[in-house]
């Protein structure tokens, strides 16, 4: 045990999980003994139902049901079937939200819907807005498409945002929480003066969905795209989900006109006639392994509903967020962690980050720490060039965890065992 | 056993497949006993290895390694090295092919690319050229990039391709070999002609790949696409494919600019630099399981490899066709069967179609008889309006299975049970 200035102990956290209702959610998954799982915010962990889910799709209904199981086993209705699941996290309809293709493709598909409605008044509008710390798949894309539709891509800071809702605007395309730095954006707020401005607005739900009650009809966003293998526990890779609200469901292009998103993909007539609504943001054949896997990790959120659903996890979330950092800040003060993620509870996600400062210790250290805790077990990830990135998933983290993931920070920053040699290499991915 | 004029005996099938050197490669798979699945071309079989690497990937890799196993599993390297394997089997170069995405979307990266390529010669092309009868989903992604790009989509009959090759064509986007017909284009012939107009090329491999001997360098195509889950048994809605030939790798556009097909996707810069060559056609995050699920399937065709590999496949996989169309010609006769696959074997893919004469038994019953085909086990499926169709993948099918589908269409057809009410019923896949 390390010196402390705070006053909460182990033991009070133990006391914590005792009463946590949501603590039996936790048994839904296969957690490795020895892991405190930081990074559910980077790749969900595994329910159980999983492995046996994985094993029926290939042994069964592909193996013995063969192409027969498009029909019999549902394949073909599995990307409405979940998308209905995720609606009930974000606030939308049913029949409204649809799984498929990756988070970076949906985007391209929403953003070419959004800048095609805008740009049919005629209008000047040139600019598509957003942060400057998006995420970057979020500002290729957009790069991309302003690229093609002569118009600019303007990144801002966050605070910004509001001085450049104005009558050059085209879209406001933000990720509702920062992925570095946990800062939520208020999407009420910022879709009506958006709105008022006579913008569009699209939201990427990365790390909204199964973190933090999302309202899309209440807040009246217009496209809205999400990720399955974060806090929906999905798999690695499992396909994400697109949304678009109803009163464009008629209207809106798509450009990925695969056949999946036709009218009537099995009549196989030559000219595209795209399907009612979000079925058009289909596009070719979904992967359907990957899809039933990503259903099992819906179901593990969904388990919540009757314990007081994302309302309730998102109370838990903000006591191991808050209690985390009032731990790190008493317990590793002067080790150059400074946060980076905002203390007012409605303004942060489900994460923790800190910079590291670059005027300590001799420079960067920053990768090294994390990799130093994750030697140890304490998984939480990297982001260039400072932040060291803490995710609490409610479901599965307990307060004891956030109890000992600090301490073998503690230990790791005392002792200085971040600098040894093997947590200076890095690998590809972090 | 019913009367017949073919000289072929059940007994001589059972003859070739004991002396067929290829057969052992069906142990590969599991195959449900009840079953004679000529739907390969649709959805290919169970590879026995897949369902335990999916078990592996699920619970160790993901339950174990979670977000460590980019690394230490190798998932980041899963496109590459997939993708490397396929170009084995479709006359590509190492590094020169990833795997990402649905072939759909693929489609729509490469011809983006191709026209921009076109474009930039401020010519007058204007034309994307394809088969009126290409797969809808070609035709759907063309329409929608011509309509952007202020081109014309012509469609032609496959006969009257060469007359449109001119100095108004922008590209030549053909499937190899035509989903409804089998008939197989000639790449080398159709590519010199296209760039001897100034064209380029863009080449859908759904039914090559796996099933008949491609050289893409050898032809010097410029682009292509294919499909995972067909003659690759990659399972159900496995990722695609997508290439681009060396010549073209260094300045081809990527219009889904992705964060997994930057330079550097882990520096996490908010402009975009796309990564050398093929490596920039990554977009998203690929869908793992599925991923891992494809390998085992391209494993089970590279097995072929010491026993003569793609032309040993393709000979066996002709004289299977060869056989179905003599023994239902010489058995179905007067039941208003017509070929719909070419009979000159070097223009026949791996597959036979029969288009069902709508003057016969008071109208269309194509769709009835396949159902009913189905119901004793024999899979092929149905492409409307009148397309019955049968595919014969060599790895694992024998040539009794050939004389028994037949057996069990001789029977179908001259006792008219298709004719039930039953089999009459439309289901939504087909």
């Amino acid at each position: 045990m390390t010196d402390s200035i705070t006053c909460v102990t182990r033991n009070d956290c133990v006391q914590l999980d005792a009463q946590d209702a949501l603590a039996p959610l936790r048994h839904q998954f296969s957690l490795p003994d020895s892991v405190i799982y930081l990074d559910g915010n980077s790749l969900g962990v595994l329910p159980k139902t999983a492995a046996a889910r994985a094993a029926q799709v290939v042994t069964e209904e592909w193996g013995v049901g063969l192409i027969r199981s498009w029909n019999t086993a549902g394949w073909i209705a599995l990307p409405q079937r979940i998308g209905n699941k995720i609606a009930r996290l974000v606030g939308a309809g049913e029949g409204e939200l649809v799984v498929a293709d990756s988070t970076s493709v949906n985007l391209f598909k929403v953003l070419s819907a959004a800048l095609r409605i805008i740009q049919t008044d005629a209008n000047q509008r040139k600019v598509i807005l957003s942060e400057r710390s998006n995420f970057p798949t979020d500002l290729y894309i957009a790069e991309s498409l302003a690229q093609q539709h002569g118009m600019t891509l303007k990144l801002v800071d966050a605070d910004e945002i509001t001085a450049h809702l104005n009558d050059k605007l085209a879209v406001l395309m933000l990720t509702q929480v920062n992925y570095r730095t946990g800062r939520v954006h208020d999407m009420a707020v910022l879709t009506a003066a958006a709105h008022q401005a006579g913008a569009l607005t699209v939201w990427d739900l990365a790390h909204s969905a199964g973190a933090l009650p999302v309202d899309l009809i209440g807040s009246g966003a217009d496209f809205a795209v999400g990720c399955g293998y974060k806090y929906l526990n999905g798999g690695p890779g499992a396909p994400a989900f697109v949304w678009a609200h109803p009163r464009h469901a008629e209207r809106f292009w798509q450009p990925l006109a695969g056949w999946l998103g036709h009218a009537a993909p099995f009549e196989f007539t030559s000219d595209y006639r795209p399907a009612p609504g979000i079925n058009r943001y289909l596009c070719g054949t979904p992967p359907v392994i990957s899809l039933a896997v990503l259903e099992c990790g819906l179901d593990s959120v969904l388990a919540a509903e009757p314990l007081g659903g994302m309302p309730a996890l998102r109370a838990k979330s903000l006591a191991l967020t808050a209690l985390f950092i009032e731990l790190v800040e008493a317990r590793c003060a002067g080790h150059g962690l400074t946060l980076a993620t905002p203390r007012a509870s409605e303004q942060r996600g489900s994460q923790v980050s800190f910079a590291r400062d670059t005027g300590v210790d001799g420079g960067e250290g920053g990768y090294a720490i994390m990799q130093a805790l994750i030697a140890r077990g304490v998984i939480g990830d990297f982001r260039a060039p400072d932040i060291l990135r803490f995710g609490f998933t409610p479901l599965y983290l307990r307060f004891v965890d956030v109890w000992d993931a600090v301490e073998h920070l503690v230990q790791v920053m005392q002792t200085s065992e971040w600098k040894q040699a093997r947590f200076q290499v890095r690998s590809s991915v972090t």
